[in-house]
Formats: C-alpha cells, sequence, structure tokens
C-alpha cells in the first residue's frame, strides 16, 4: 500500500501499520517530517530548523515493512490502482508509477491568498519549514536595513510588519515579531530603537482566534497589545504589493500601510491533490478545495482509498459533509483510524466511522502568555502558556529534539534571547561560490 | 575605528576594546559569528546551523561603544582613512564610506581551486554556513536519488563522494560521510546499502595531515580506514566537472572516478582585500593572496592599519614574512593583540611584537576518533576525541548553544543518529511560494 505525505496523518497512518503485514510505501517531495505547531518559532529565529524537522527515514528506520519515496505525486490511475510521480530532477533513471492496493492520500494545504495569486510574490507564509528560513531571513534584514538606511520613510517601511489574518498561525507570528522587536533584539541597534517597530494583526472578522471562546480572544488581544501589536479585526486586506498593504474597513474606508514584510496566515486551500480525486472519483469538492470522504475517510464507490487531514471535509453520520479543525490532533486522530481500519480489513474486521474528539485549542502568544480552551477549563496567562509547552513537547519527535527544544525554551524563557537568529538564506549567494547547484522545485503535490 | 569582519580574528579584537575609550564599527556582511571548526558537523547533518552560528548584535548588544554594520567592503580609501561599502541589495539610503582612525582588517579566506575556477561550481566547499548546508542537502539527495534510480552506474556515482584536499577539514568532512553512510544511515534505506557508499579522500602530498606528526597521520589514515574512506595520497586532481574527478598519480598515470558529490577542502586564497591593501600600501602579496604585516600586524607605513587571521603573514624579528596556520586560535591571538595593542596606544605605552604561541593541533574523525598532538603529549583514538570535544565546547559561543551541542553530540555519541540530516535548500523552491524573494548575492569581501 501507498501513503502520500509525511505530516502528522500519513506518519500516524504508517506508524500503525508498521506491525501489520502490509508493504507501506510513504511518499513526500521532504525527506522530513515537519512538526509544523512550531513552524513559526523557526520563522522568528526562536528554534533552528534541525529542531523541528526530524527524518522520516530516521522515523520508520526500524520498520522494515516500510519504505520512504522521495518524490512529487502528479496524480493517480484510480482504475488501474497507481501513482503517478514526477520525474525527479537530478534523477535520472527513477520511477515514474507506483502501484497500490491501499492507498491512504494525507497531503495537507496551502494558503490560498483569496484568490489573489499575486499577492504570494508579496506576502509570506510560514507554512513549510523553507518558507519560515526565508521569513526569518526577511524578518532580520528588515531589521538590518533599517539600521542602514539614512531615510525615515524608508526606516519606517520596514520597521512596519503586517500579518494577515487571525487565526492561531497569525496570532502567534505577530506576538512573537512583537518580542522580537520589543525585547530579544531591545538593545542590538544604535541607529533604530526596535521597540517602535509596528506590528499590525489583520483580520476581517469581529474578532481573532475564532476558534476560542470570546473571553480568550480578548484576552489573546490583551496580551498581544502589551507585546506592542495593533489588532486590526473586522478590516479585510484588498491589496497587496511591494510598497506595503490596502486595507479596507466595513464602511468602505481605506487605508495604505507601508510595510516591507507582510506574512500570510489567511485563507487555506487543499492541495490540489483533493480536486484531482475528486474529478477522478465524482466526489464533491469544496470551494477551498477540500474533498469530501465518507465517514470511514474512503471515497465513495473507492474503499481502497482513504483520504485525511486538512483536504477533506468527512460526512457525520447524517451524510453531512463536516470540516474539521485543521490541526494537528484532526490529523493524527484521522491517521491512527485509517491504520486500524486496514488492520481491521486484514483481519476480517469492521471498523465504526471515524469519529473527531476534540480535545481543546491551544494558541500561543508570546513567554508566559497563551490561550487554552480545553472544554471544561479555560486559561489564559502563565498557566496556558505551561499546558501549551508540555503538549508541545508531548508530540514532538525525537527524544533528542525535545531536549534541546526544552534548552533552548529555557534559556529563551530566563535570557529573553533567541540564538537561532540567522540570516542564512542560501539563495542569497550567486552560483558558483563552491555551493552545490540548486535542484529545481517540486511544486505541489505530496 | 573600523573592525572588518565577524570571524575569530575580528570579534576577539572587538572584544578586547569592549571597556576601551573608542567607538568601534564592526562590519561583516553576514549577521552572525560561525564557528567554523565545526562547520563540517553542520554540513554532514550533526548540528543545525543555529547551533554553530551566533548573531554578533548579540555577542556586542550590551558594549555600548560597539556598533555592527551589516555591509560589504569593496575597498579603502587609505589616504582619506575611509571603507568604501557596495550598496546592500534592498536599502534604498545606505552608508558607501565608513571613515576611520583605526582600522583592523580581518576579512579570512576562501578556497582557491588551484586556479581552475570552472571546478567551484562541480565541488563544493563547506567554508561558509550556507555552503555547509547546500553540501548537507546536497549529500542527502545523494543517498536519495541513489534509491530512486533503477541505473546501477548512475546509483554508483550517487554513492561515490570525493573530498579533496587531506587537511583537517578534508579528513573530517570525509570521516563524517562515512560515519554517515556506514552507520547513520545504515538501517534507513530499502532499495541501496548505504554501507557499499564509497568515500576517497585526496591528498598531492605523500600523507594526509601535513601539519600533525607522521605517526599521528599514520593513525588518522587508520581510522579513516575502519570508517571506510580510501586515502589516496600523491595524487593530483587533474579535472573535475560534473560527472566526476581525473586523478593523476606521480608517474603520470590517470585515473577517472565517476562521482556526484565533490567535496572541496585543499587549496585556500586570502580575501581579496588582502590585494588591494597591498597594492594601495605598497606592501608584499604572496602567491597565496596573503599580505605581508609587520611583526605588529600593520602594514608598513600605515601604523594605523592593522591586518590579522589568514588573510596575512607576519614579519618575525629577522624580518622574514611568517605564514602562521590559519586556524581559529591563530586568528583568535592576533585579534587579542590588535585589541591589546590600540589600549596601549590609548594609554601611551609601547607593545611588544606579536608572538604566535602554538598549543597543539587537533582534527577529529569520526565518533571517539581523532588525532591530538599537543607538542608534549600526542594522543589519539578516544582520549583525543575528548580533549576535541572538550576544546571545542569550550570556544563555542553562547552558553546555550554549548549545551544544546553536548545534548546533540551525547545523542550521536549513544544513538548513532544525526538529528539534523533534513534536505531544506531553498534554492530548490521556486519564486512566488510565499517565499520572501532572494536578496542578490554579496561577493567578495568581508
Amino acid at each position: 500500500m501507498v501513503v502520500i505525505g509525511g505530516g502528522f496523518g500519513g506518519i500516524q497512518a504508517v506508524a500503525g501499520l508498521r506491525k501489520a503485514d502490509v508493504e507501506v510505501t510513504l511518499i513526500d517531495r521532504r525527506n522530513f517530517h515537519l512538526f509544523q505547531p512550531l513552524t513559526y518559532q523557526v520563522a522568528t529565529g526562536a528554534l533552528s530548523s534541525g529542531d523541528v524537522a526530524y527524518p522520516l527515514r530516521a522515523i520508520f528506520k526500524s520498520a522494515e515493512n516500510v519504505r520512504v519515496l522521495l518524490a512529487d505525486v502528479t496524480g493517480f490511475d484510480l482504475a488501474g490502482r497507481e501513482v503517478q510521480l514526477a520525474p525527479t530532477p537530478g534523477v535520472r533513471s527513477g520511477p515514474a508509477t507506483v502501484g497500490y492496493d491501499t492507498l491512504i492520500v494525507a497531503a495537507g494545504s496551502s494558503y490560498s491568498y483569496f484568490g489573489h495569486e499575486d499577492w504570494r510574490q508579496y506576502a509570506y507564509e510560514v507554512k513549510t519549514l523553507e518558507s519560515a528560513l526565508a521569513v526569518r531571513s526577511k524578518i532580520l534584514r528588515a531589521f538590518e536595513t533599517a539600521e542602514l538606511s539614512a531615510d525615515p520613510a524608508e526606516r519606517e517601511a520596514e520597521m512596519t510588519f503586517v500579518i494577515v489574518g487571525g487565526g492561531p498561525t497569525g496570532v502567534e507570528m505577530a506576538g512573537q515579531i512583537g518580542e522580537l522587536a520589543g525585547d530579544t533584539l531591545r538593545q542590538d541597534f544604535r541607529a533604530i530603537d526596535p521597540r517602535q517597530a509596528r506590528v499590525i494583526l489583520v483580520d476581517g472578522l469581529d474578532r481573532i482566534l475564532q476558534t476560542f471562546p470570546a473571553s480568550l480572544s480578548a484576552k489573546a488581544t490583551r496580551s498581544l497589545r502589551q507585546l506592542g501589536v495593533t489588532t486590526m479585526t473586522g478590516q479585510m486586506v484588498t491589496g497587496v504589493d511591494a510598497e506595503g498593504v490596502t486595507i479596507s474597513a466595513k464602511d468602505g474606508s481605506t487605508q495604505r500601510i507601508a510595510s516591507r514584510t507582510v506574512i500570510w496566515a489567511a485563507g487555506v486551500t487543499a492541495s490540489g491533490l483533493a480536486a484531482q480525486l475528486g474529478e477522478l472519483a465524482g466526489a464533491e469538492v469544496d470551494r477551498a478545495g477540500r474533498l469530501t470522504v465518507e465517514a470511514d475517510l474512503t471515497i465513495a464507490g473507492h474503499p481502497e482509498v482513504l483520504v485525511l487531514g486538512d483536504m477533506v471535509r468527512v460526512r457525520d453520520g447524517h451524510g453531512t459533509a463536516v470540516t474539521l479543525p485543521g490541526v494537528a490532533p484532526a490529523a493524527i486522530q484521522e491517521g491512527h483510524y485509517a491504520a486500524k481500519l486496514i488492520r481491521d480489513r486484514l483481519d476480517g474486521r469492521g471498523t465504526k466511522p471515524f469519529h473527531y474528539r476534540n480535545k481543546g485549542n491551544v494558541a500561543t502568544i508570546g513567554r508566559g502568555r497563551a490561550v487554552v480552551d480545553l472544554k471544561v477549563v479555560r486559561l489564559s496567562g502563565l498557566p496556558a502558556w505551561v499546558v501549551w509547552l508540555v503538549v508541545h513537547l508531548f508530540y514532538l519527535i525525537g527524544f533528542e529534539n525535545r531536549i534541546v527544544v526544552l534548552v533552548r525554551w529555557s534559556f529563551s524563557f530566563f535570557t529573553h534571547g533567541r540564538a537561532a537568529r540567522v540570516i542564512d538564506d542560501l539563495r542569497a549567494l550567486g552560483p558558483g561560490e563552491g555551493l552545490p547547484p540548486e535542484v529545481p522545485a517540486n511544486r505541489d503535490g505530496a
């Protein structure tokens, strides 16, 4: 069988099959599992890339029935039960297809830019490890440029950071940039005062953290304000270019904010593989590109194909397609379920429909600041932050990474520092500088 | 005063002046100090970039008389006492020059490729952090390509690694790749056996580690053999291209080795700033581009300009230009001396000529394997490795980084793992993927 995607859903599914009597091929474009809930910490220099990325091969090295394939999935032949692969750059005689008896697709999502694809070049995401590293260089370089510049307008534009989207990722990025400017970098510069940086969080809805109770949204807004973040809710971003953003209020008034660093954390769209599967199997696909799957995560008419994670909506007991939260626990539970369903099939047992257990919501804002909604109890401030810390350390893969992250966090907590704030954007170096040649991009897919 | 270069020499000089009555501007192209002796560990996935790089601003944040300038030095006006800067990409109104009363230049060196500039695109160095990260992706991708490939010749070329240069860097890289292939990755693949990788260390001289006693060279060769590394001494690389290398023996016979990963660690050339200073001041420059400085590290006729590190040769008591080892301790001692000389001048005191104290030589080969030459005692194997470990941890900047590196090394030692073996080459992603735009290269200079 084949599993596409080494995210939370994919590795959970494979892990659940490592003792089963099946041969599993795990396909991903990257050679590592990314602990996405902490990617924003890489983007702000609190953690290093190796702290949040763990090699897929290392996870499954002792599982002899599991093989990992580094490849880019471009499509499917559902009748022929084959996955189609793009030619891998640099590989002269690689496979073009991989056959399966059972297929699990967990290819995730990306940002949609509200349909304005041209904004993508100006508004940066922090979804992949590479994008987080590039954003880290961009943010740090903004302060460096401001320090060098003799032009007040240029300084101000460099020291203005706009974050679009008031969900957990937007809130976390805004809080971290606020902390970076107001605390970590406080003493670092001579010509500028980083505390004068403007950090602006924009959301079209009336409050941030919509998935949390209103009381916690209010507390988060207050915490952000203490970190110097201005929250602009009920305002839409209607333009993004190289010089800044245009923001429109509901009354139709617009304003222009000069900013050289715009972070995009709004509007998710499912992997293009969801739409492809929908077309091939005649299944429903919603506006965000999510495929509707049955209550057992299979595609209707294709019991051999399971799709999961934030690229799907799942039918409930009444046949209604439900969008589950696009968070790690949902993907983990679905991956766990998919593995169990396959094991049950091997044993000739039936499997109950998938049921999502919402264990709660957690978002961190800064050092000692977080909000936690555990349904039975709502926490904010330091207690919430401790819960956040323990939960994230627990789910982080690799005992070594747990210790390293704990060490880094402990130091940050007490010293207010961020050791990993290095500008090491490889793309800044030209060809022929003793660097291996760049490998062309693998676009989309798993 | 101005200090060019945030390497070992430069930061030592600045550190020695943080309490002196001078205003110091430290100029570097990068925002971090790189702990270069461990860069090869980043290139082989044992350490993460943040573990060996420390922000320059963080080092000097509490030194109010020190400012850090992120810029690329292109030249000097010795009469006008000005340093010339390249326009920084992205900065519209940055400074073009910086004035000085005293100038310290510590801009280091790069690899020379024996004058074959066209080899640079095929033979990768591990000198900068960026190059180490790119080499890490290249090495890991070689195994991935071999795993995917159906062509035995392609597999073999991908699994052949040639390291050119038998100095400490070449030996360390060869040992690390040997360990990676024979140990860390042992269980990671299904189609290939990484233990069958060929790792070849080539040097034109008759033994590796020329700066060590012959007995330690022999021990290092034996240790390398145990890690699966073939040492080819007395053989010159006479050709490098995309398909491999050509190696010529002294008897004129040549052989061709098909290899897709060639690491260059031979033939160092001084920063171009050394030749510029030589021309401007009429001072001697040797074939490797190194400037000759007086016994007090100043340029003859320019007592206000000190030059140090592996971009210079220093006159001894007899006026003979001496090449000191291009290692961190030499640069540190020179930086320390330069700061003392300036403090002495401020206090109206004279300063004795610089005297290099060689405290010994150390090179590591692998887990528990190293050679140490402390003059009074020669060590190899585990005792040498422990000395190497303690020395490197001691010199590593940042208490947090010391702990993190210690944690990572402890885990590697006991688990034989390398957590940081992620392929995250930013250049592999195309433009318009939500990444900040690339900033054009700053070439050469500090």
